[in-house]
């Protein structure tokens, strides 16, 4: 566990709350180097309270200091010895910290293009940028400050990426694509790939169907927002004739495919294996649970939930949670109210059949 | 938007007839460079009229000319200073010459090898292909007139690809595998993995069951026919004993997967994130929404159309549309109606005894 | 079909049995060179029952000789002029077999590093494996024997893959999983990248919210134990703090999404396309149907089955099978029971309302 966690370097508290904020209560001066959780940090590690139910811990935790709440801290009553930095969010300052932690403790990429990397001579690969083992850029290509490309990475024609993207292995980008600073891409990632497109050109019915289909020319491009990160193995289709946007801070976990010219409004989370249809247009600050499927050509207002393996199939115009999965239980129990499930409308002519019958009696 | 579609270049409406067919009403001698929407279009763009509610907007066009029906070419009351080239499939129509502007505005491609590729001396390829940047071609490989390999395409031993196929970055295709002529592959798609079959090789039960599951050695590959397009991540696993088979023109979108031994029948069409089991014959014509479920060896019929989301269990064989999900709504509402749903018998169960009462009463 | 199979070499039954176990009745000296199903086996070749259905087809096969249950041996009542090697298990003995011949049939891969592959000097390759074209293995990684890289695969820092271990195309790991013994990766698998997780810092509520997500850094890894297959572009995640742990013979199949902090126990078979969210405990000797997809943080009980398609929210504490999917039906008989399902508690109260009356009625 957590090898990265721990770098040899410590840091005062006094010197966390200068980068990250904060309010030291106790001693400025103690050192940490790592993280852990309350019930297993030492002296020389920073924990953290998030969740109401680990308050006890407090009170006997062995950390260096601990993150904590105003309005938890109050609740810790026997605080000797104990060091607190007092933060509004002590989940994200921990975030923080933790990444600041595995930055010290990662060897630093030197920058510079790998000489088995295949750079096009019309591309332009700023000098801090790290291209890694066997990448493609094409030319056109654009690639900012200290950007990383992992080892075999494409990028396509004309792709603008911004500083400090990184690309993890294998991740492709079609041309024409555009990535905003900051964003990350894990491995097997496809960005630009054709939307799913194509005229039918059949004459006849039936088996005397003949003809094909002919594909649509997808010249639309995808443009990513700063600080998207978005999931191995996800899929996010360019344009038809404009592109598919994805604003800023939106999380796309893994496996998730999005189809041409969708737009997915600022930070909103998308989980794995969701998948959304084409020109669809999600509102910010949504969250989709995974598995979650979305029709073409709807719109989800902002602040829209939907649960996990829901299917959504026309707009859902006003916030708030939407639904349609059942959870699993014993599978005959479900099989009984299944087949039930599928002659409701006799269950419900027998009710009509009743209330006629009662009704006709009450005439006697 | 649409840098692809505008080349500078210009084309005649003669010539556009002349390549493409369709009748010309107007000016032959007009030239076009590239197409946009009935609204947008101006005087050196073609607009094409496939549905019937943009119908208004073709007597307000300023495009240089409309794509439209005989049909709906009669219902336009004022055509002075429009021209039309008239064909019975406006929106395929599009789809051609919009490829055409797009290979006009498109660089050629080399033929060649890239000099960071890895051929095998045992394999064949044809001078006129071109193969990017840190291909992998195995040997024994035959690649076909004009096929475009991508960079970080990996070829195994034996594959054959048919002319003017084109694999986008990072495509696999498993040693054996046959992909027809003018297939297009999309970035990070995996041809002709093992498919997934495991003997069980147990003894005991529950807690003290022991063995080891011992993996059938999948020797069949995939099979793909020609004008087939494949989308971005999909995998098609190769069959055990006979092949995996893909007849013409399926198109498949991105993160499918299709099992070992299963036959999609031409000209079907499978959205994203669908997976379908082994052993499954799909037929002609069909459509597969996205993220349905198909199980193992069950047949769909011809023309049978599944809407996004269901799950297929048995055999369809008739021609038609099949559903089984749900669309999402307030969340409270559809707890509410899942726990009766989880209790359906009950309720049956009240009606069978409101029943018999009223049945003893009536006996009074 | 099965060139694989057919190397042009023979064995004897009798070095068969010596091998692989089982009992010959019959003669010994037979041999055969490949496998073949029991009506289309023919001297030279080896066939098996392992179903029931199939027992008739014995009696008439050609084939040299036949792997049979001693159980079913005793049904067979024309027995002349036929070889059997007989055993428990036929179906796992015939992969067995057929495996073999695949291996006797397949050229054996050179050891060594391709010339275009890039090797961190820091990292520890063995002398017996087989590294591919225009693959990466960066610094403090250890390759064990015989170990097979496929062409295109990324190895990260400080990687350990045991011996035996095959990798596919395109596979990417990142730095400080463990794969162990035998384990096999099928093409664009992605074994590592980050867990979902963010820390939610925001201010404000609907249209004023302001703030980001902070990115938990995802400081475990991966821990693949032996015998372990993983299918084609599936994703696991690094743990956040701990690891992700797959324990020993879990079979995986194509496009699977397994989140962060997650424990497969051993002997649990995972079917394409199914989501399991983070710190999800599955048992051992489970099955996980096609498209499954089971929620964060909750355990499953060993020998749990889940149906196709169901998903499961809660932990399932007793082994047993679990369900909530429907199969797809005609489309409009669907549409008609999904609205009166949206509507069951109007349905449930009419029935309540007869009750009503029919008790009033009584009291008359």
């Amino acid at each position: 566990m957590a090898s990265g966690m721990t770098s040899g370097m410590t840091i005062t508290l006094a010197e966390l709350a200068r980068r990250f904020g904060g309010d030291i209560v106790g001693d400025a001066e103690q050192r940490v180097g790592s993280l852990a959780p309350l019930d297993k940090a030492d002296a020389g590690q920073l924990a953290f309270l998030a969740n109401q139910k680990y308050l006890p811990q407090v009170e006997t935790t062995r950390a260096g200091a601990v993150l904590i709440s105003l309005a938890d801290l109050e609740k810790v009553a026997a605080r000797d010895g104990l060091n607190f930095i007092v933060t509004p969010n002590p989940y994200a300052y921990f975030a923080r910290v933790a990444q600041a932690f595995i930055d010290l403790a990662t060897p630093a990429a030197k920058p510079g293009v790998h000489p088995s990397a295949s750079i096009d001579p019309g591309a332009k690969v700023a000098a801090s940028a790290v291209i890694g083992a066997h990448v493609t850029v094409e030319a056109g290509a654009v690639i900012g400050e200290r950007a990383k490309l992992d080892a075999g990475v494409v990028i396509g024609r004309g792709v603008k990426l911004g500083d400090d993207v990184h690309l993890y292995p294998n991740v492709t980008v079609y041309h024409g694509c555009k990535l905003g600073a900051r964003v990350i891409v894990h491995a097997g990632a496809v960005i630009g790939a054709d939307g799913f497109g194509f005229a039918p050109d059949f004459v006849g019915e039936g088996d005397a169907r003949t003809g094909s289909w002919v594909k649509i020319p997808q010249v639309g491009a995808v443009d990513i927002a700063e600080d998207v990160e978005i999931g191995a193995n996800t899929t996010i289709d360019r344009g038809a004739m404009a592109d598919t946007v994805i604003e800023e801070c939106v999380k796309i976990d893994n496996l998730v495919q999005i189809g041409h010219n969708c737009r997915i409004g600022a930070y909103t989370v998308i989980a794995g294996c969701a998948g959304i249809a084409g020109s669809t247009n999600i509102g910010r600050h949504c969250m989709i649970g995974g598995a979650v499927g979305i029709a073409g050509h709807v719109t989800l207002a902002d602040h829209v939930i939907v649960t996990a393996q829901s299917g959504v199939s026309k707009s859902l115009t006003k916030p708030g949670m939407y639904t349609s999965a059942f959870p699993a239980v014993n599978h005959a129990d479900w099989n009984k109210s299944a087949a039930i499930m599928r002659n409701l409308d006799k269950l419900r002519d027998r009710i009509k059949a009743l209330e006629a019958a009662l009704d006709e009696r009450k005439g006697e």
